[in-house]
């Protein structure tokens, strides 16, 4: 149950009442309870301004307690979700692997309007006998790159031991699809203000994952942005299998914006256009497309990568399915 | 191995020697070997006018074979695949209920330019304490909507017991997804020139899936049709999950034409429109879409069939998107 | 629901107003209801000797209404199910390839006290370019075993198309996992009263693979046995996932006999010995083992099968753990 | 590759080359390469004692390498793995509840003759309006129990930011399926000497399972003990899928013991008696059971905690099995 409460009321006693978390809001807190509290007592009523029963632990990120799209604002032109009828084009390589890499990307985006670069400098990888990531010499190369080129940054936090220096140098906080259940990330992302991209954990249900996106909300934190990435089955031929009809139930149930990234669902640069436009005119807010120089050479992820001369094709191309659906890339 | 051979050459000691099936073609024979069959024998060489070495059982679908789309012809302008560049969209009710019923959506189909009608007569229910379907009964309604309206039917064989009946009444013979292993059907559907949608089991891999659609193949009906209804994962909110990821490997790797159901993928009515709108997107040859006069109150997956109000609102913004990709809805 | 009537009832009005089948018991009707029906009519009262309401679509094979285990008579002393304690062992190759190979086996059964003889003659193989099986010509050579040797038969039931020359030739029909939801199958296995060996479909819910029991214990059958034989995940190291968690649901919700299939479970022969003992530990009713004179040479699924050598080895190691459980491996 | 290298070779040259982690032997130095590196150069093969081709990122972890399996000592009599025939049973609550709650479980671990207690402090919810732990307070609770009654004490970590304070407290160390991947805990681990129970993430395959335990076993710490706890799979009646042919897989391939946990596998009582029967034909290491005074109360997992009548039967029982396969159970 989520409570609207009074701000000259006992704040302490109720939480303690309700066993619940409390958010601080301009007029009133906000009390979320574990959903098996299902009535206000009686002697509380006149502290209470509202009260909005939940049958799950899907409380503050279902559009049964607040409606319409949450947004997300990253500036004040570019902004996820909510009324805006944009998607955020979001690209760049797996991994940051140097300067010159780094920066060649970034002029790419630059020149095909893409505001957001990606790259990873943690690199969750499975094996220990591969490349690990550049750490936090790649962050400070990403802050370079903004410095440069006026992008903004998403990079990936991958445990919790870099999760403070992620927070300090992204401007948007991915959290990788292996740590979505990682309390230490959840509650460091949940008292910052800065937009999170939650990705679903490939093994992770629909639940699950709206649960770890309330980690974050409860803790004050309401800029988080839920990413499909491609779950985990039986099918082999390609890396996972992207979620669309999950992202349809998100659509419905929840009021938190949605990204989806392709390039790691399909794990082929082959099928990222045609997936790319998919998502488009499912009328999504955001995408993930990862672009390398030279994908061949990667050192991560080197099959699903685009280049230079796929990712422009894609791009024009999306520019006219997002009209189609009353949308627009930004 | 796929071998061309020559009319003259000795067609039974070939097939012998290589374990190959034989579909006759104009100017030559089509043998298909094992696929453990790597090469030709050398006294062979004059019979064999061209040979197609290939690696799995994937053969006669493969683009290795024939790079091209194949093309399915239901009338002069009716096609399904190959360079058209359009999609065809199928719809109508899970099952024939009753004459009336059924009368109302041929005459919905017709209003919205819709040429072929869909409904089921065999049910294959997993519960023996549910409706079972109006079976030949079934049959002879959608005869005679098909003669009262000119539309094409499809309906759905379920096993063995019925495959001649419907192969009889049906204009295209969709095999249903628990049936896709079943050889009796498969044998009979190879058999026969006329369209094959065959529907991919959702426990199924993507090259089980095509190797079903091989027997009918390599039995000499060319005209088969792969259809992705969404696989079953550890998902539970959505009733099946739709595998895009796959579509776009079966769009790379195979030539047949490739059609969506959406509807049994969700599950619920919610999410149909925003994925069909991601079909249409991927550029897939066709679309199998549920409605019903009065959802409410059908007799079988009440909850993901379309209103008529819905499926026009949904008709209407997939041409717009089938646009911008360069397709064409018909 | 599930209804006793009285025999001298109105059964055709009672069966019309419940929407129910009807199985004749020595003193009364067994009427089976959809599960949407909660209540009996006040006016039927007198006609209705007990009533059990159920919740699902499981009825007949519900502990709920029969609380005690099923038992299948094969013969005076080989019984599956029931009190006995006994786990009925199966063994034979994957499929029937000679009759010298055949013979071989058979022998070794005897040697080895096994009672019961497993070959397939129909091969539901995936793959067009494969074997398929000898067909009517292996059921002849499975009858001559039995005649030779005394040994039961059990083979495995494909498609529709030969499910009556399989229940000409076996003692012990078994539905194969491809063919589960199979009703051409299902109906003609309900009519007849030899035991019945279902296996789950490896895509299918444990209440999809009960429900697929009810319709032959709901045409009359009642001598079914439930066969898991794994189950396909994301795990591709081995053939499929064997589901004893599914076993120990269906031991405490259905009354019917279990029967585990570890080789095609696991898929390699590496594996079947600790997996055996494992399946005999859980108390099962029976178990299904592929052994192969030589099964480097097999025909279909020579990576599976045990060798004579390997299958004593295992025998002798059941026995021991069969008895630590207050079993008997028979 | 694993190579063993001369102490006096130049070691920090070698890893250069090779690109390999190194770990100190007594006698010389283990490098392990990525698996990308097949030979050796030429010029090393003086300062190279001896070299391991591995043909996947699975090394020190294979059979391949070393045959026999690991055995971790837990003390002078205690051990796991190995050639020790020993089954080693673990039990106790999901969580740490209470001091008191906790007391009477360890009293029941000592008249029950098991040597190692288990008990959550940091509980991996899903949900952030849930019992979350008690967190350090349960930490010094089950030292106290140590000291109190001799008892080994096994808890979970659950992300990076507790890490250091398990590792204080616990005799064992467990990582949570949910922190498999987490590499700042993989890491803390890799640097101890103490007993690890890696479990395998519900969705995670074999490979990144055992790649996952590489991690650790590269950093120097060779008591990693693998822990199956059950997969996801689609089948939700039970909670998990234990997947009993992943462990004759991890049998075959790798060297490292391994403990099942089939409470959580089945997520219900009824069948975790039946699962730990199989569990210890199977021929495991380990046993990690959930049990309580009083589980219908328990803060988590209530539904699959035995009560300690339902564990006292079961351990009786489990003696029996394990001597029919020629282990026993400490």
């Amino acid at each position: 149950m989520i409570l609207h409460v009074q701000k000259k009321a006992n704040l302490v006693a109720l939480q303690d009442f309700y066993r619940a978390y409390a958010i601080e809001e301009k007029n009133y807190y906000v009390l979320i309870t574990p959903s098996s509290i299902k009535e206000i007592d009686e002697s509380h009523k006149e502290d209470i301004i509202a009260s909005f029963p939940m049958d799950t632990d899907i409380q503050l990120a279902s559009r049964k307690y607040i409606s319409e799209a949450r947004e997300i604002k990253l500036s004040d032109t570019v902004k996820i979700g909510g009324a805006s009828n944009q998607t955020l084009m979001i690209t760049g390589p797996c991994s940051v692997e140097s300067e010159e890499q780094l920066d060649e990307v970034a002029q790419f985006c630059v020149a095909q309007g893409v505001q957001v670069l990606r790259a990873g400098c943690y690199k969750p990888r499975t094996s220990p006998y591969t490349f690990q990531g550049l750490g936090h010499k790649g962050l400070i190369l990403l802050a370079k790159m903004r410095d440069k080129y006026g992008l903004k940054i998403i990079t990936e936090v991958k445990d919790a031991t870099h999760v403070e220096d992620v927070i300090e140098f992204a401007d948007i906080i991915q959290i990788g699809a292996k740590a979505m259940y990682d309390h230490g990330i959840l509650r460091a992302c949940s008292k910052i203000n800065k937009p999170i991209v939650l990705k679903r954990g490939f093994g992770s249900t629909l639940q699950e994952f709206v649960q770890s996106a309330e980690f974050i909300l409860s803790g004050g934190n309401m800029n988080v942005a839920l990413c499909e990435r491609g779950i985990r089955t039986f099918e082999s031929k390609t890396r996972f299998t992207l979620d669309l009809c999950g992202v349809a139930y998100l659509k419905e149930h929840t009021n938190l914006p949605i990204i989806l990234d392709p390039s790691h669902a399909m794990g082929y640069a082959y099928g990222v256009a045609d997936l790319t436009r998919a998502c488009v005119a499912m009328g999504v807010d955001g995408l993930l497309i990862e672009t390398h120089p030279n994908p061949s050479i990667a050192k991560s992820d080197a099959s699903q990568q685009l280049n230079f001369e796929q990712f422009s094709a894609l791009k024009k191309s999306l520019d006219k399915v997002a009209e189609a659906v009353g949308r627009k890339i930004i």
